[in-house]
């Protein structure tokens, strides 16, 4: 297949995933571990349910996976994920040597691997990853804008469908910006 | 109580999960979360038993925290940590909002806050902690040196009293460097 075509495809399953964080009011993205044309680890953002900080889409992902093999190293492995990695992505990326990443959507506000700074350029740690971004980058952030335009509260409108709880907290990540997402 | 004498305290308790992180081959790295003056999160790195390229000390004991304290934000928290973290930790850390870090030895090859880099400096993200390094530096470097020393051949000697699984994983990480602990 087409390298295009094929990191296309695989950002559509993660934008599947993405959605069905949507729907429980968690920040939409998702990502997917490749291992050839297997997926070996997939999530989306659980921060919210879980109130656990550090259930990123990717980081559950990259935990799937090393379960899955049977070991901490990647190697072999691609990320595809639907928006730009934050710092503690960026380095469990790094941690989990992982063959290459492929984003969507740019985080200004919060990437780390090229927006905000680029955490894995070559030489600054053991291991460096191809990184490729933009991929589906419009359906990627439409689904985000999406997302927080349907919590703001509108005149005359109910808030929001979700839950008193998940609003405030998601609200809270909308105004710290995605690099908390 | 003295804030010196205070972080010499929350030090040692992490000093010795460090301490039981080495007896079972994982490199010795502990950490505490402290709320008040209670421990709500303490983890040492599992990294080759869980084989979790993740599973580093200061995120498990946030996750803990986080658990403990029924929500994702940690305000009001401190995190202990022999080693200073590495990028995925320095990230963790700025998401879950700690209000301070205090970490033991440096680590010139991985650290974040300030050796390699100084990931959480004040601007650059929406919260930054209080951070401040050197706490029984000497003691926190000590146990890593004893270890990785333990781990390597030594002619006419056996190896080394590990597993042979963990051996060849920890001779990995050494050679890696700290960053990848």
């Amino acid at each position: 297949m087409d390298a295009g075509l094929r990191a296309a495809h695989w950002m559509r399953v993660a934008l599947d995933l993405a959605r069905q964080a949507a729907a429980l009011g968690e920040v939409p993205v998702g990502a997917v571990v490749v291992r050839g044309e297997s997926v070996v680890g997939a999530a989306h953002n659980w921060r919210e349910t879980w109130r656990d900080p550090t259930a990123h889409a990717e980081l559950i992902a990259i935990r799937e996976a090393s379960r899955r093999l049977g070991g901490w190293r990647l190697d072999g492995c691609e990320l595809f994920v639907t928006l730009e990695p934050c710092p503690m992505c960026a380095g469990a990326i790094v941690l989990s040597r992982l063959d290459a990443v492929f984003y969507g959507a740019p985080d200004p506000k919060g990437g780390a691997l090229a927006s905000k700074m680029a955490l894995l350029t070559p030489g600054l740690w053991n291991h460096h990853p191809e990184i490729s971004g933009g991929i589906l980058a419009d359906e990627c952030g439409m689904i985000l804008k999406d997302f927080f335009r349907g919590l703001r509260p509108r005149r005359g409108a109910s808030q929001s469908r979700l839950p008193a709880g998940a609003r405030r907290d998601v609200r809270v990540a909308e105004g710290a910006r995605l690099e908390s997402e």
